[in-house]
């Protein structure tokens, strides 16, 4: 073995989130270009040649976090529209504020999402929106991992125009970042509600046909659910199957409303999916029922969605709040546990995303999608158990270092990717326009 | 009008959560001594005389967060357990930990409590556990404004033996703190599941006669209303009204297994209520009807319970929680709206503790209690409603500036009435012992 490291983090507390979920109280991570070279007790590292030395003590070093449900751009959005009723917020607010949307305000929008989610240790992000092309461009830059699909529906969109044109930019998406050590495409058609079975089954198709995943919203209000009942006579997780679009590649998001079939149907074509609890409790459309979920087998990723509905895109608090609420929902404190929790936030989030062989966890060979939280603060003390913490203590501002395969994208606060301050600016100029 | 002010808070967005709910875009609080001089657009202070400006620019100056809920001290068990059922959490890991605990732990699990709500904008919080009198006098020694009780029950207590002593020391607490411009001493039995008839009796008298809060848990699970129910036949609510304890000066903790008949009986009283939804989630005990309760005309006000049922004390994410959860639960967008929830952690905490003359709102005259939230961050840009910041997207590690009394307690992260790395030390040191 080549005892040498570009980078060693050491002396923190490790938590791979591996299968064995070893965890190694004063340990270190060797990374070696864009790879984990060596997990081990930082005494293991003894005798190596190391270029970098990142000092982790009073700090947990563990996997980035996978965020696998958001729309990145809607943070020009944040707080344009609260507390209002489902169809005020859609129709009166959010609909018109993206109708003046184009590539150049995606992605700014983007950008800012970017620092926002590097800063409170999301290393990568599943994205569904408008001028996609904008979004790969930006995370990429930024030095993101992330999976991207341009939103597709029955009408036009102001980013490509008629469907065809859809359905070729994603193929055009698909072939350009093909190669990407970052971006992954996702074929991504909006849900059955705007989606015609047509529209459905050709996604599905050029899903399979370019080993992509297709992502789409699922069972998200009881409003959705009644519409496709008394369209097509059956659910929209069994209209899905209907038309042979469960498999294990399909990344349904929010499956919020499930009668017991759903879920037996999510399990057995192993479907994954999106829970984002914040987004759901805020647009109040209802508790996941994820325990059950679980229970039958389903891997479950955590999201925060968009920030208009949440309103931010930290995923240790999200981790908190989906702990917390199906503990209250089911009256029973053991369900969700910070285990749990903390995998549906890494490991867990990267299957779902079908990148669990490459990042989510902390093991050689993997890509180095690194963090440190660092515990010397007071509202993180003391520490019986750093998952615990993390879960029910931990905030996004407690990131210290962020690293995606293999190069430092952030540290003390500080984004080397991102011009944060001009981010900031062009979302503000945005934001007056929308005044 | 003397125009002299010893401290000028100026250029922010000045939230007042006065009755007109004014907010001045670039504003500026002027501060004499302990109080507040003038409230008023930044322009309005030329010509003043000002000892010391401090710089608000791109931040929003408002009252300091109230959290009426709380066991300081308990932030020692952080995390010491967590995921379990009730009992099994409570007696076979609180309760022995507690029985652990001296005068000297509990100041010091009081000060990393006082260091981490000062860093996340609490400026005062109402308090019940053990060792109280060190509670009173760490609190104070660390620039709080906080009301505190020493817990009463009908079992004798490490910090004071057998009950006669628990109201001799309460007396004596009342009798000491009385003129102390911080703290306020309140009565507070522990529950009507831990203490007799004649207990509560006694501490209602003992509240009225000294002009006192009378603080006790109240209806917090479905286990502690069927147990009063079967050995009462009432529920606790009724049973508190049936020995006369209901009124004004009335905190009651929780409240969260309530009937039609509570609700109108906490209503018609004026009692006050203390909302903990973290806490109540974690633990699984139910969701409080608080839009009911608010819809009655109750005043609620917002706490964090201890650090073992959260496991934090960031007012600011307890504000989401609190938002998300009613929405949810009622499956209404519309109810507990960002306004509302803010009012909950700041003037009508204030109301709760009997203190709204004093803090939880900006206005001359009142005590200086003002916190700098800085929202010139990528999680809070653009900013189109500071209120929904604040509830929606902020956290703890956004309050840039402390004020309490007029005294400046905390700038960037710096707490300077508390040796905050002792307090880390020597926490952990009791969680050694704990282990």
């Amino acid at each position: 073995m080549d005892r040498h490291a570009d980078i060693l983090i050491t002396g923190g507390l490790v938590l791979t989130m591996d299968d064995e979920d070893r965890t190694i109280p004063d340990g270190a991570v060797a990374v070696s270009g864009d790879i984990i070279a060596a997990v081990d007790d930082a005494a293991g590292f003894e005798g190596w040649r190391v270029d970098r030395t990142v000092d982790a003590r009073g700090g947990i070093i563990m996997p980035g976090l996978v965020n696998v449900h958001t729309h990145a751009a809607m943070t020009c959005f944040r707080g344009l529209a609260d507390d209002l009723p489902l169809m005020t917020w859609l129709n009166d607010h959010i609909f018109p504020a993206e109708a003046t949307l184009d590539r150049e305000k995606v992605a700014t929008g983007t950008a800012l999402a970017c620092a926002e989610m590097i800063l409170s240790g999301t290393t990568c992000f599943c994205d569904m929106y408008l001028f996609e092309d904008a979004v790969a461009e930006t995370a990429r830059r930024a030095g993101m991992r992330a999976v991207v699909g341009e939103v597709l529906f029955d009408f036009p969109s102001p980013a490509y125009g008629p469907l065809r044109k859809g359905f070729e930019k994603t193929q055009a998406l698909i072939d350009q970042w093909r190669k990407d050590p970052l971006i992954r495409i996702a074929v991504e058609p909006h849900s059955p509600y705007l989606c015609a079975p047509d529209l459905l089954k050709k996604a599905g198709d050029t899903a399979l046909k370019n080993d992509c995943l297709l992502v789409t919203h699922l069972s998200e209000t009881r409003n959705e659910v009644d519409q496709i009942q008394k369209t097509y006579g059956r659910t929209p997780i069994a209209h899905m199957a209907e038309l042979g679009l469960l498999g294990p590649h399909l990344l349904a998001c929010h499956c919020v409303v499930l009668t017991a079939s759903d879920r037996t149907l999510l399990a057995r074509y192993d479907v994954k999916v999106a829970h984002n609890p914040e987004s759901n409790m805020k647009l109040a459309s209802g508790i996941a029922p994820i325990p059950q979920l679980l229970d039958a087998g389903v891997c479950v990723g955590l999201g925060t969605d968009g920030c208009s509905s949440n309103n931010d895109l930290d995923m240790l608090l999200e981790m908190d709040t989906a702990a917390k609420l199906h503990k209250v929902a089911n009256l029973d404190p053991t369900v969700m546990d910070a285990r749990t929790v903390l995998r549906m936030a890494t490991i867990e989030g990267a299957r779902a995303l079908g990148l669990d062989g490459i990042t989510g966890s902390l093991a050689p060979g993997k890509q180095a999608d690194v963090i440190i939280v660092d515990t010397e603060k007071p509202h993180l003390q003391p520490m019986f158990q750093p998952t615990s913490h993390l879960v029910y203590a931990a905030r996004g501002s407690d990131v210290a270092f962020v690293m995606i395969a293999g190069r430092v994208v952030m540290e003390n606060g500080a984004v080397f990717t991102i011009d944060v301050d001009r981010a900031i600016r062009e979302v503000n100029r945005i934001a007056r326009g929308l005044r």
